[in-house]
């Protein structure tokens, strides 16, 4: 399995963003394979964590014209820096209820 | 490079925590080779990502026993439920300033 880590420092969330967050999310998990999509921010830092079956999948969305969109503006308007990064995960444990 | 990806649902965080998770930091970055260390917090989700060179460091930094006093802390005190993914970083790119 793989994980695409976005991480970003926000300039400025409007409506616009949580519109478009929300329907990126849908498109991601319920049209390109995505697994699971969690994102928490914290003052100005934002960390999104979306999981794939394959680099393949991840490669679709990335290509998506409205995923396209959607980095564009967040280039232009909503982040003033961002990273991301696809890693394979090797192992992993969990605890509680 | 691998990443390792903490993320716990928190039930409370005590002052106990912030002297702890500060101490932890601290030592993670200059006694065990963790290169960069990130966690960001939104109502009761957290996410926690630090950033090695080598298994074997996320293994020695796994097995330090003041990071294993924080862990039984963790589960009885301040998360509900956590996982633990450790994942290898296949490529990265950035954008901003």
């Amino acid at each position: 399995m793989f994980v695409v880590i976005f991480r970003a420092q926000v300039v400025q969330l409007d409506a616009r963003y949580s519109t478009m967050a929300a329907q990126l999310r849908e498109r991601a998990l319920n049209q390109f394979g995505c697994l699971e999509f969690v994102a928490v921010t914290e003052g100005d830092e934002e960390i999104a964590l979306s999981y794939w079956d394959s680099e393949a999948a991840i490669q679709a969305w990335r290509e998506n014209s409205e995923h396209q969109v959607a980095q564009t503006l967040g280039k232009a308007s909503w982040y003033q820096h961002y990273s991301v990064e696809v890693a394979q995960i090797q192992r992993r444990y969990q605890r509680g209820s």
